[in-house]
């Protein structure tokens, strides 16, 4: 298809904007060109600003003619309504992470989509993405340093507004992790603990924070990820892989150092955006590419189900402070590449 | 302008390839729609690739209604022909550097840009895109850490082949210091030198191997650059800017850093395309987008022109083994910014 | 006491004769002029080489009027006869850890020197000594960045022989990280766990290799070390202390970073020696100041009880695969500082 | 000789003090029992402090048959009249930099040591005894790399007072790296030259600051030495051999690295006592061995008298603003190793 993709996007809050964004003044091959969204007025400013169609029914948008593919970034609990419309319509569609509220929807989109018989939606995991962890799945994949044998990784944060309780550093923060970890060591998880190690002066009272994630995957590796979302010096990830024969760690951003004030001092970025904002990129540029093509090759339905098992095992660990064995069904032949 | 810049490359040899490539697959809102090349069994097989028009005769494509912006990269020897064609033709063009391959050439080709009325030349010096640079300029343009006074850069090579000889560590690999150093310091040279270290093993006779550039500037900050082009480890790009309250260092590509064998191991670069190949992306796509928006704000033909002045004289002091003086006109109010 | 301390040596091993050598070629204020070893005729050979007189009977050697302090070096089942026999005698000795072959045997000693009144028995814990760990307990103690909240710590070695097996994971390699962590924080451990990642290829049938442990301590600080002992590239220890407002690093040696084939180098030690040398020289230095002092000022017996008692909860802990608290006596007075 | 070096000091300021304090608590094998300065207030205290006879006649004290070796740690102005009294009493004479404070006194020393006959004289060039420049000429003198093609070095203060002018950045601060580059690469100097760059706001106007010093040696090897000595930072040394099939890097100190306050940071010296503080007590410790064991193993009485033809050179480069060749006898038989 030599023609650009003309994407529709349902839910126009901050991250469906950036995708706007980046899609029509940045990337190439594809054009926004309809919007929905429950606020209106806002989504109406939004289609006015970049040339788009407004559509007061997403539902009706997904179905519209003049748009071949979807891009989900609503509210988590509108995910599967759209996600499930647009299977039903054919078309491909890009969902934000999670793929559903619950894992109940993540199953019932899979179903669906196996039922309709073609490969349609992309889970927004877009770590797989970072130029980083790309560097270490190849080492991995290639047995460079032999098996990996242990994961250590960290996930912190400058600070979280009180919105953001215990059951969010798994859920909304860690479940990046788990997406990553497990196409990084391309096999699934066994078992889930979350530890809560002292409480920092700076997590309010319905925060548990740090907190340590503990995933066992089926041939018995072991993966520690500390959650630290008020670590109050910077956004940082840290993912150090043990090998049979080297160690292998995630790059850190490519930052200029300076020396003054008696000290060599490379910034940390602040904040997530800034951090994956290449990984972002090149996560939509190939969405782009591949609905073109008419493929599926990034995160799939079954991915987002399997992260939404997992987290959910974790949460259970977590809330009831002891291991949690994950169980899932067999991968269907149908999401075999 | 909404629609596509329709551009016409002179020149489809390697490096024309990849900027074809780039626009047409990676980059938004331009396209290659036609292409010249004195070879033209070659140009056209890539004409075919990529659904461009084919033009025998390289101005005839300059003149055609169909094409809105041109690229050169055709060999130096045929830059200022095709540039100076584009400027009769009023439109936009990026041309490789250096600009002309005399600096003779550089001046007709501002002298007819002058007379033109109207900016329309771009010169491919794609270190000012390279984020790193970008984040050194912004720290030495706020004077975050006093005037810069001296600075150290190295230009290194893994290793170069017998057609590289002594002349073109000056000509083809110091200047892109030449450029980048001057917008980076936001002023112009006052005197140029090279000197010779011992030779290594490994050049052979018609090339000194390293070289050491010492550039002064007008206010007297003094730069020295070592071209080291068959360093045998990898292509390594360093700049350190010493300035009176810190030490700013360009910083290292992000690579994942392995611990085995007994060692801390980052990789280094094989090859500059690798390295700078992000710079290259946001350089066409500044291009495209001034293009479309009318303006040309990248390194502009005078600041080829004072490339050129600078490297010759760089040369001259190399030949003479003495200390020139750099004499150039004032920049023309034309080229203020 | 301005003349040098006559040291006598029982046990003239592999690590006897390096502080032999240690004390007599290099360290100030001390003289061994005895040695004893049930091999007497390598200990004569020691005596010999070092100018010492050879004791038979290493008691003997203890009582004699002509030596002021005592180093065991013996294997770990003669330690505790010996050290009594010094607190008997009324002299410093300085025990390699551990200091009993088991718990029982470090609370007689315990119960020994606090009969007699008086502190003498100091433990070869020399991590203390290690001026990385002292620049992160200086940083922790002054609350540079918040309190401690988690350790993430990692005990690496090139590889180990068929001798070692799973509990000398515990008790000769992580049996470090117990006290020197314990002194870093400055509190008593509340609970430990050892479980198992991937075993390596390189391990034996005998020795589960890596293994992680996690402490935590009364006040809620969460450590893991991990131990990984064929880990096939190097010696290699880590310590990561996140506190409230920053993350600390234990620093890496210092080594001569070589760009080259591609990559920057920094070697790695290959061995404990090398890498705590200086740790050692630190160490048995204070040692005999202190003694010539009057005083013990590094790791007292109670610090090796308390090691004792938490690698043996340790060892419990892993031999059970549960979590085991730690059960101790209040630091007697006779130990606070 | 196992009894102990009986050392005799002349001259009590800040550095002879530090001397003696290192030889009489740390460092084996000798012990200061005499000291002599013109400040005899002073001098009587430290002799009173450390348990030394006090000399109120300096010669006195080195024909003294109570005293075996001497330390010169006078102002520079009365070295040669100790070190020739030192010679002609016959016993090994450590003098800190320079060895005198003209070349012609230099010349002379070396003169009398031969007429003497027998090596004596060692000088406290203490940068040979840093474990980093000692890990360099491992790697140079094996040729692990290749030959060494050019070096690119910096001497960085954090500042200094209205005292130090002009000439002192050759004559105090880089002798250092005269010497130890000198030693490091194995061969004597061709050609100096010194060069300013823009200057710091912070230099006062007496001085020139920062100044580079450019060296080649005899087979061609090219040497910069950046003098910067109101830096504002820290105290920083940096050393960067460029070889033919690698890069050497003078390592970092080993210290804690902190993420904090969106960077991270490590620590860089403020001072050079403290950059340098296991240097100079190797390099003491080293002489107090060797004048045991009767000979001389340090920088010689040939190497003072070269450093200071060559930083007479520079400091007449400086002046003339041209290039000095250095001329020099050939390295009396005397002095081969």
């Amino acid at each position: 298809m030599a023609e650009e993709l003309r994407i529709g996007v349902v839910g126009t809050g901050a991250i469906g904007r950036t995708h706007i964004e980046r899609i029509n003044t940045k990337l190439q091959g594809g054009r926004v060109v309809a919007v929905s969204d429950i606020n209106a007025d806002f989504a109406k400013k939004i289609a006015d600003q970049y040339g788009c169609k407004f559509f007061a029914d997403g539902e009706e948008m997904i179905q519209s003619p003049d748009v071949d593919a979807i891009i989900v970034t609503t509210i988590d609990a509108y995910h599967e309504q759209y996600v499930t419309a647009a299977i039903k319509a054919g078309k491909y569609v890009f969902c934000e992470k999670p793929l559903a509220a619950e894992q109940s929807g993540c199953k019932r989109i899979v179903e669906a989509e196996i039922a309709g018989g073609k490969q349609l939606v992309q889970v927004g995991f877009m770590r797989r993405y970072d130029p980083g962890y790309r560097q270490l799945r190849k080492l991995v994949e290639k047995h460079t340093y032999g098996e990996p044998l242990m994961l250590h990784c960290a996930h912190r944060n400058y600070e979280v507004d009180e919105t953001y309780d215990t059951p969010m550093a798994v859920e909304n923060s860690m479940i990046h992790e788990i997406d990553v970890l497990r196409w990084l060591l391309g096999e699934d998880y066994a078992t889930a603990e979350v530890v809560f190690p002292k409480k920092t002066k700076y997590a309010h009272k319905n925060l548990q924070d740090p907190q340590i994630m503990i995933l066992t995957t089926k041939s018995g590796v072991r993966i520690d990820v500390e959650a630290f979302v008020n670590c109050h010096y910077g956004y940082d990830i840290k993912c150090e892989v043990c090998c049979e024969e080297g160690i292998l760690n995630l790059p850190e951003p490519s930052n200029a150092m300076v020396r003054s004030n008696a000290s060599r001092i490379t910034p940390i970025c602040r904040d997530w955006s800034e951090r994956f904002v290449e990984a972002y990129n090149v996560e939509i540029q190939e969405w782009i590419n591949a609905s073109k093509e008419g493929r599926v090759d990034g995160p799939t339905a079954w991915d987002g189900y399997v992260a939404s098992i997992t987290a959910a095992a974790a949460s259970k660990a977590r809330d009831t402070q002891s291991v949690v064995k994950i169980d899932m069904d067999k991968q269907p032949n149908f999401y075999q590449k």
